[in-house]
């Protein structure tokens, strides 16, 4: 018997910034976050999974290419979905068994690796498939705990709308958990223009350059105690009340801040350039010349 | 009768960075800086000071073009030192009378604005010929207080050798002053490699820059208050012990962290483009390779 499960999931756009982990293995960040979940009609990963008793073993195709299995967030996302599925065992009608090995197929319809969240789109599908396929995640809030350990911002991809990643403050991860601000209907009148300044692969990776930033920025830490709580109250008003200047700026603060960080970081890790800080000039002077924000610069490297 | 003197003064370049003050008038810094006098051989600023009883009026010649003799800054330098002169007028024997009219040729032997300490450089010079002129400034002490509120860090310039400016906590900035940390012979083997990557005039001056980042960047008093107070200890330390490593490592945090700063301010002002990242990443993986800091990166936009 096989059993086979497909799922899309979107991209999500941080607006304020995760960057820093307390805990490497479990993913949980040193400050809260808040993004937008776009919609899948442009932007969207696609995962197909299907459990056999007869497969060999797990296996792993992306973007048609076989990747290893191996990979160690790969396997967390395994792990914890087998051993829910083990403990409901005898609830499981239809559902393969957790012994069962797995075959996963992903693709996105954008590039990888750009800072277009392609690893939060693509955990954030894989774990709801693999959610469905083994009839495990009862409620939203678990099925984000579950895509965290893949990817941090992933948890964001769960909802749609307007999405915050509670830090949470427990040491096994069970408080971090993304919650749903607003709807995709609250705002509809926001658009997001996405201009790809550069389709190479980042030269440094997320993971590796938030580490270095935790071990080596003197000023991260008052960033995540000080700076970011206050900004994460102020955002989710200007959302609730659709004040799209106080969105705007804080948007862009945040933006600018977490390169800033990047930079105080020892080497220094950029990820702007001269296109990208020319269009961050260009749309400054024109709030500027309109007296007001009308569009919102940030940054692709998001989280 | 007419007195004239010309002096020459040298640019420094700031290891520990001076950027926002607490006093826009006075011109005293949020945080105290440390900077290297660079030799006169290559860079320097030369300026003749002339003053008659019969001249009509004060005025100015930079490189060569007559500016206005009503900047604020050059009022403060003249106010303060026809202050002192007039304080001690009996004394002086051979001075012109603090009421006569001064002429000021100043020229500088490299690019204005292009963030080479052109003013630190001009001012230091300015005041130290008016100085000299006027038979006032007892002490290089007095002559650095004299100098900040020129520019603020041409105080730097008045020394050689390693320089601190210390940022005082006096209101009436008497306490803000440069002092020596050790002089041009402690450590022959050092040289600066100058590249310049743009000789165009900044975009965003220091003083218009600092001043936005003193009052939208969240992060800059966190470095003014914790960050840079420790850094001054070690820099100092480092530089007495000769220890090349831990001063690299250091010039170049701050660096960053100054760009960091400049960055995190709204909207955010970028000095580095491109090719001073270029420079930098060439500058770490160099480092990388051999093991240890051999070559400091450090940028242009000083103070």
């Amino acid at each position: 018997m096989s059993h086979a499960v497909t799922c899309t999931a979107p991209v999500n756009i941080a607006v304020i910034k995760y960057w820093g982990k307390r805990d490497e293995e479990l993913i949980l960040p040193i400050n809260s976050s808040l993004s937008g979940t776009l919609s899948q009609d442009q932007l969207h990963a696609r995962t197909s999974v299907m459990a056999r008793a007869d497969f060999a073993s797990d296996a792993i195709w992306l973007n048609g290419k076989q990747e290893s299995i191996e990979n160690p967030r790969l396997q967390n996302c395994l792990r914890e979905i087998r051993k829910l599925a083990a403990a409901k065992q005898t609830h499981q009608q239809g559902a393969p068994l957790p012994t069962d090995k797995v075959h996963i197929c992903s693709v996105n319809n954008f590039p990888t690796a750009a800072g277009l969240a392609s690893s939060a789109a693509g955990y954030a599908c894989l774990v709801y498939a693999l959610a469905q396929l083994y009839k495990v995640g009862d409620s939203l809030a678990e099925v984000t705990k579950l895509a965290r350990v893949g990817s941090g911002s992933a948890c964001r991809s769960i909802y749609g709308g307007w999405v915050r990643w509670v830090m949470g403050e427990a040491a096994d991860g069970s408080d971090s958990i993304a919650e749903q601000v607003v709807d995709e209907h609250h705002w509809p009148e926001i658009e997001v223009l996405i201009l790809v300044v550069s389709d190479h692969k980042k030269t440094t990776s997320s993971t590796a350059g938030m580490q270095t930033t935790v071990e080596t920025s003197s000023l991260v830490k008052h960033r995540a105690d000080k700076v970011v709580p206050q900004r994460m109250e102020d955002i989710q008003n200007a959302i609730r009340a659709r004040d799209f200047e106080t969105f705007g700026r804080i948007t862009m603060q945040d933006s600018n801040q977490f390169h800033a960080v990047c930079l105080d970081t020892y080497p220094p890790i950029t990820y702007l350039n001269d296109v990208s800080r020319g269009i961050i000039d260009m749309l400054t002077k024109y709030n500027a010349h309109k007296g007001k924000i009308q569009v919102r610069a940030f940054s692709w490297q998001v989280s």
